[in-house]
């Protein structure tokens, strides 16, 4: 058995792009969690938000703040009453703990719970650091054959799980994925493991789009020339991936009769629709915020090949490092994922 | 039985702001139709603006045209096929007949058929006229205690239907309805006969306010002196029927978690959404355009009375004066609903 | 405040056919939980099934027991971090509460939750004592203008919603109800509030019949005498409430195309169904086990009137008179429902 | 262009078990239809009950019938009207045209038009002949890798693809197929395209039960040694394609909470179900009847390759061995689907 030191190493968040490793406490499990050793996280596009302006719509940092919130990891102590794994089972981590109690957790939609407690959410410490502890029903064993990096990116998979389920994909769905990052890569993915017939993806960035296309896009779109109209494409699914609102409407507007739209990509606080279109063909518009129960779909879908996580993953990084980490998407354009690594 | 004349009168729009009745063959019944003398057509917000502005986004009057999409009526021949109403039959008329080839209309969105012959859409006449043509599955039989002009508003009464399916009504639904106009008040005590639980109106005019509440509103607001924001209200159900798109996302942002937003109500080809509300909450928008398979329980509504369709009808005309009621609504502040009575 | 006593009066089951009041210490509210006085509580069929057989299915009494589980009461003390009422607060309880951590609790189905504890289901004490406790989210404010004894049949109202939401009522539909008991007189109440056009109720009992019709029933046939199939009845939905399985082929051949058959009532371990027709018609049939989420809507319905709970309230006993409470059920032709009235 | 004889050669049922080929004339297609050269027609079992008993159900077979619902061809004249198709166009036959003007079909259910004319079923001629008439609409092209026997058998495809959406199949969904005849393997492969995790099919037949294993099943199940119970296999959607009743009790009561049951196969007028686990477990049951709106996403899966149709070929005939090829199914243990080539 492992033995658990009194100390760890975390990443913390102290101030606006101030980020810096410290010593703190290693977390002890409540009754009905487990501690778990964090192999790898993901950085996300929210980590680099909070790191470059200290909040993300009501969510503001006040006080030192451990972002992360992609993690995976390995079992290595159990509360007094968790009983759901061993120690030493590789683990993947939901990073939200819903109450379960309140009106929204009771019909099943636990991610509209207004009481979660959400990694890397202020004031709720993330998973930059060597250890975490979480609800044993949020953590979720992981075959043999899944890297630890593919396990933490079964977070931003479950988005795009989320997303389809909300747009109803399936085998006769022709569908139009905007934005090429890590989050339009996934849900090009698992639309396609849902049996869409075709998904096209647009992105400004030619790199990204050769990705797509490796990981199973039917077409692409380099929007930055061709227009989406120019490209006649007539989809009866928009994911919204690229959070990029000023080209909503235009993407709208090609939707077919029927057709609904998944706004993923956040960016700023309004969007314009094309309104006769959106009456006139009855498109369904909506919005995710995170997901609920995805993840054994996730795990099913990584595990079995249809969806490649480990190709995301373009740069890794040390506890250290997790400054370089997070602006590393923004100054290297072949970077789609950077994951850290807390142990090495 | 009734022996029916060669020719008719009915009022004809030749150009923008000019209509006047002229004679017209009376139309023959196809093998499927039936041929029905018009008792009552209501008037509606798009035959006043074909009548000012001669079109209505893409569709574009071009030559002369007989408005009129909300006719009741009385069978008096039938094509050589058709037996499903008897002569002497009081009917409800459907103003659209779909192709029932397509897609849309094999999967049962027969509203959203691409080759949809519309009444009183160019190049299609309506039913401002003494006598009307109609497949005679789309003529209604309605019950001997439903007046003539009930039986015609039943047409608005199905957009109301339509939005409150699409919204899922149910027992314990909190409901917004933006706009007192015809079709808010039919959106209203619909609402009400699907258990709504509380259905708050909005609108300018205190008249039409009063009217909503009579007709079974819960609440009422001023918004030309309260903002919806200061009233606090929350619903979970926003039926806008208002056209008024500048005050859709302040209607939206008052939507709790999971609601739905329909947009019925048609005004410039743009709406503005709050992203980061629609996303947060899950909010679900779509838009209506006419109605599928809505005439059956419409006539159930407004049959068992928990529908009052009557009361809608502030003012009544005749075939030539079809100027006058699509002018009334701008000018009159206690018009609600102006019916043509081409018989008399 | 009220002062809370040590011991308390309590029924309890002792073995088969053997019921009697004894003292019983009043139970202390876990940190969630509220204490409540219980004011009234109606009996159910399964509380009979158990008196006189010592099991339902695989629920075996191994030990003493207290039946029960349709309760209203006022909350007199409040757990450690119970906040949601305040003393002196009435409420209705909802007998069951879920683990609320499981696969099916977590996608909102919490009624099927392995590890529910159930109120009057072996090993879990029932209600027919001076006190409960039960978990503040599983106790729900009633409005001081609801009766006590209303405020406990929200329970067994709560089975007619949950069975009417599963059959997708609505208001063109036209409904069967089988079996007049207390179930099926909910059933046809809250059908007729979903907008029912038609509710057609059958029993053997001429009395329930008149019920039925007073309470909103748009037909009843007595099926001592009329077989179901010379009605010529043609239902879209079959709410099944009579638990007499021989008679539910006959029923479910009455069904119309894409009809829903909802069986609510128990009885035996089998059932048959028309193969041909169930195929041919694609009628969907399902059983019901208790509800989910339904109190809210219960109270509305109850609350707003459109659901008459006092009027099935046929006989009222005291604690010490459980034992005829339970025959009485058998052995009153009018008996409709029996309450339990701990307080007197 | 090809020329189109005035007669053609057909096989024709003139009584029970009396079959043979004979002179008809080439039907001329109407307004909206194309006439079909037949290049393939799938034997079904509903073929050989007609050939055997002369009826099924109601339906009696009272005159001389051409047999034969699977066939697919070449477009080789069009009627007045129809647009959809090249002379040339290879097409796969949708073998039943409803009236499209009934409530049925006005939402979309077509498949339960009561005035359906469907092919092979009295007094409607089915495709064992050398041309056959249909409407344009509901002829499909298909392209031209695929063969004209994959073409044919879309038709059970198409029940398959029916009975997993009745089930709602999906990426974690565990099925249970009963029976590996053509409708159970075409069932094991669309559940599999649909994402499912683990389709396991049981049969008597180690023949079929090994092709079930070829095509994608995850596990087999020979229930002539095995009952299913020992299995231990829980999974939460059942198709049940055998058409053996006696066995469907076992089967639905292995079928987890929520579960979903499809009864495909027919078999008798009666079916008995475990009344105590559909109730406590809340099991959906439905039938199917035949299809609606299948074809496109038939054509899509077997396109793809995710559905191996040519697999199930194991046998051919020409049109003047009918007969054999209809006591082909029964006499060889090894057959699976037998063709008819009418060109041959």
């Amino acid at each position: 058995m492992t033995t658990v030191p009194e100390t760890m190493r975390a990443s913390v968040l102290r101030g606006t792009e101030d980020i810096a490793c410290e010593r703190r406490p290693v977390p002890r499990p409540g009754p009905h969690e487990v501690l778990i050793r964090v192999d790898a996280v993901g950085t996300c596009g929210s980590d680099v938000h909070y790191f470059e302006h200290g909040r993300i719509g009501d969510f503001v940092v006040t006080g030192p703040l451990i972002l992360g919130h992609e993690p995976a990891g390995t079992v290595v102590a159990r509360g007094s009453e968790a009983t759901r794994h061993e120690i030493g089972q590789r683990v993947a981590i939901e990073p939200g703990v819903p109450c379960m109690r309140c009106t929204e957790c009771r019909v099943g939609r636990y991610n509209l719970c207004p009481d979660m407690r959400f990694y890397a959410t202020p004031p709720i410490d993330g998973a930059f650091s060597e250890y975490v502890v979480q609800h044993e029903e949020f953590s979720y064993a992981v075959p043999d054959t899944m890297s630890d990096e593919a396990a933490g990116l079964l977070e931003p998979l479950s988005v795009g799980v989320w997303a389809c389920w909300k747009s109803r994909v399936g085998p006769t769905s022709r569908v139009l994925v905007t934005g090429a990052g890590p989050i339009g890569l996934v849900a090009t993915q698992t639309a396609r493991a849902l049996g869409a017939r075709e998904v096209v993806v647009t992105d400004v960035n030619p790199y990204r789009l050769r990705v797509a296309r490796e990981l199973g896009a039917t077409g692409t779109i380099d929007v930055g020339g061709t227009g989406l109209a120019e490209s006649g494409y007539q989809p009866d699914v928009l994911l919204e991936c690229s959070g990029y609102a000023p080209a909503v409407p235009d993407a709208v507007r090609q939707v077919g009769r029927a057709g609904r739209v998944v706004l993923v990509g956040m960016g700023g606080d309004e969007v314009t629709l094309p309104l006769a279109h959106v009456q006139g063909f009855e498109i369904e518009v909506t919005g995710t915020f995170r997901y609920a129960n995805t993840w054994p779909t996730a795990i099913a879908l990584a595990g079995s090949g249809e969806v490649d996580l480990d190709r995301l993953v373009t740069h890794r990084f040390g506890l250290d490092q997790v400054e370089q980490a997070l602006r590393n998407a923004t100054t290297d354009q072949t970077a789609i994922k950077a994951v850290v690594r807390p142990q090495e």
